[in-house]
């Protein structure tokens, strides 16, 4: 007979987003009327810019005739869009890459899914909570974890808890671990990481071995100085980390699809005899065999991304943005409501008004004030009590669900 | 430490297609003037179908406003696409599915590969040989099988020959399996499944608790009325069938990434507890968790493979590609070379001249006759002495191989 995987029968709950769709489908399908303003899933509202418009179009287009037509493309993505990241993206930040290290992928969510695939199960795994919960699910999916507890713990996989007692800063792991999952900004408390933060989890994996698994997804949002936008600014991070980036956020990529992954060539691992092994040998033959390639003309509009004409375009809409996070930071701070993140992040991390939990007050915003959020216990235990509101509405519907939980809720 | 998974040391060569690149590029580095012609990798070379160019189109315009922007869409694709398939694609074969049954992917690659993640290891796994590689090499690298011999047979599978001898259809297993690859129309070997074929697995696969994979990559090619276009044709298949399909070969979609999964909702697996449980559920957490969704715009192409005024353009350049098939096929024959395939599928599968190994064969095409193909051997032990020619070259190139084929090896 065949058997199923049973490590997916230990997963809690649905996957947070569709739980969260299938919430308001119910909300709406009872209130047709209602204008539900969504600042939950994380999607974004602004159009594509111009100038990756009309790459997009062309791409199509080369795809009409013979001469330009693209069939299959490798599978670690076209070198004109590597070497455009490396030039446009990294080189800028002092970092040097090469093109046979950046994977392009349809998106970073996938990429931080598979790259288990090239890790031995018996790994420990550190994971903060709250966080995007793909890191734990996959962790738990592939046979990695025994059961949750009643918190929601699964066992075997190390915890950092990031609230406001520590300034959503996880502390270092006070055992062995082997792969580390950070995410800066932070998804979803919006909180950033300094130098020195990052500093400190390199060394802690030089010196234990481990692999940190660091996602970049909004480091474009990043809007003080000091902050780093990739954990390869940190000496010594080539030797222990690969960083995921992805377009989704940055230029509107949602529905478009593009990411890439960056495994250095230096980065080694173990095998069971004891010798070292290229992880960015592992990956390639990862993504040769179980990936085909991310769409031609998609790969000509991520390129437009990082184009003369294009980034001052992408730029404005991350601004717009990060001014709706302003809006949104300054109005609840201004009803009497604690919030952190917006500043380098496109999330606002708020703690729910009345001692109120996660999913309570999702339902209550939802049915009262008609606006869409995530309950803070969807990350994750240590997330419960807190509630994340995404800045990346239009301006309309941000400033309304501002007014309409001031209402609600400010003195 | 961080430890590397390491069943892909078990892996006995780079996975094949770019081991042929790598070949390829050493000779044109050497012969610059050189003019290849590639009938190796089965890339199309048509353009984009008029019809499914302007909804590519249409669909990047959508992105360009506010009102018909689109963001993430549902992982398992949107509904209106899963909608014309059922309708344009399954219905005229008898074949009822709902659209939470199918799962829009990125291609059919990813999803033969990736469809290992819902079962459990202990299955045991039945693979044709020759196969395309993916079913294998994925196999072994979630840690299913033991080392390869000096065949390259790994330990734990189940392999099935495939050659001239049983005409390339494989026997029922003589033993209990769990999990059956089938590919039919056949890649590598272009043979096809008669409907009495296909009743013996799904027989087979309902009195043993089995799992067919049943890609059907290349079912648009079938001309033979006779031949079925998915194992869904045969009653109860819903009870032990998983059927993957592509828009690649079909529509030209090789670089634009579009496939997809049916997993019905009546197909089932056991539980460690012997209970048991939806493939359907478990195949939809993969996707919600691990899989962002397709890109917009290329859905809205692939919609407009099945419409009115794109079937009849799309089919058109299926029947030049068969046009390409009956031409190689026939003068090969001629020349004396034993042939096989190319009358349902767009692979000729060919007998080497002179009892060469399919490497050295490989390696006197491409430096005599400057034309490429794809090794037997690289597609399994059993496809030593053979050579797979794809169909998907243009015209001239296809008419010009054959010719240079005629006088190396005809009498």
């Amino acid at each position: 007979m065949a058997h199923i995987n049973d490590s997916y029968l230990k997963l809690k709950a649905g996957y947070l987003f569709p739980e969260i769709g299938r919430r308001i489908k119910a909300f709406t399908d009872a209130n047709p009327d209602a204008q539900v303003i969504r600042l939950g899933i994380g999607d974004i509202t602004l159009p594509l810019a111009p100038a990756v418009l009309k790459a997009f179009h062309e791409g199509v287009d080369d795809l009409a005739a013979g001469p330009t037509f693209h069939g299959y493309g490798p599978e670690q993505g076209y070198e004109w869009l590597s070497q455009i990241i490396i030039d446009k993206a990294y080189r800028p930040l002092g970092v040097d890459l090469k093109s046979s290290e950046i994977f392009i992928s349809d998106g970073s969510k996938c990429d931080s899914a598979n790259i288990l695939d090239i890790f031995a199960l018996d790994n420990k795994v550190a994971i903060c909570d709250p966080v995007y919960p793909v890191y734990n699910d996959t962790n738990v999916m592939i046979g990695r974890t025994g059961e949750a507890d009643e918190k929601g713990y699964y066992a075997g996989i190390h915890y950092m808890p990031c609230t406001a007692a520590n300034n959503f800063t996880p502390a270092l792991p006070d055992q062995q671990v082997d792969i580390i999952y950070l995410c800066y900004p932070n998804n979803p408390t919006g909180a950033v990481a300094t130098r020195e933060d990052l500093r400190r989890w390199v060394d802690y994996a030089r010196s234990n071995g481990a692999v940190i698994l660091f996602d970049a997804a909004y480091e474009a949002f990043i809007t003080e100085d000091h902050i780093p936008h990739s954990i390869y600014e940190i000496d010594g991070a080539r030797e222990c980390a690969i960083e995921f980036r992805s377009f989704s956020k940055t230029a509107g990529f949602t529905g478009v699809r593009c990411g890439l992954t960056v495994v250095p060539e230096q980065l080694m691992g173990i095998t069971k005899n004891g010798e070292k092994y290229s992880f960015n040998k592992l990956w390639n033959r990862r993504q040769t065999t179980k990936f085909n390639g991310v769409s031609y003309p998609v790969q000509k509009a991520a390129a437009a991304v990082y184009s003369g004409e294009g980034w001052p375009q992408v730029k404005s809409m991350i601004d717009y943005y990060m001014e709706n996070a302003r809006i949104i930071r300054e109005g609840l701070t201004a009803a009497g409501i604690t919030c952190y993140g917006g500043v380098n992040a496109p999330y606002i991390w708020l703690e729910t008004p009345q001692g109120m939990t996660s999913w309570d007050f999702f339902d209550k915003l939802l049915n009262e004030c008609h606006v869409v959020g995530t309950p803070g216990s969807g990350f994750g235990p240590s997330g419960e009590g807190y509630f994340r509101l995404s800045a990346f509405g239009n301006r309309d519907n941000v400033s309304k669900a501002v007014k309409l939980i001031e209402q609600q809720w400010g003195k």
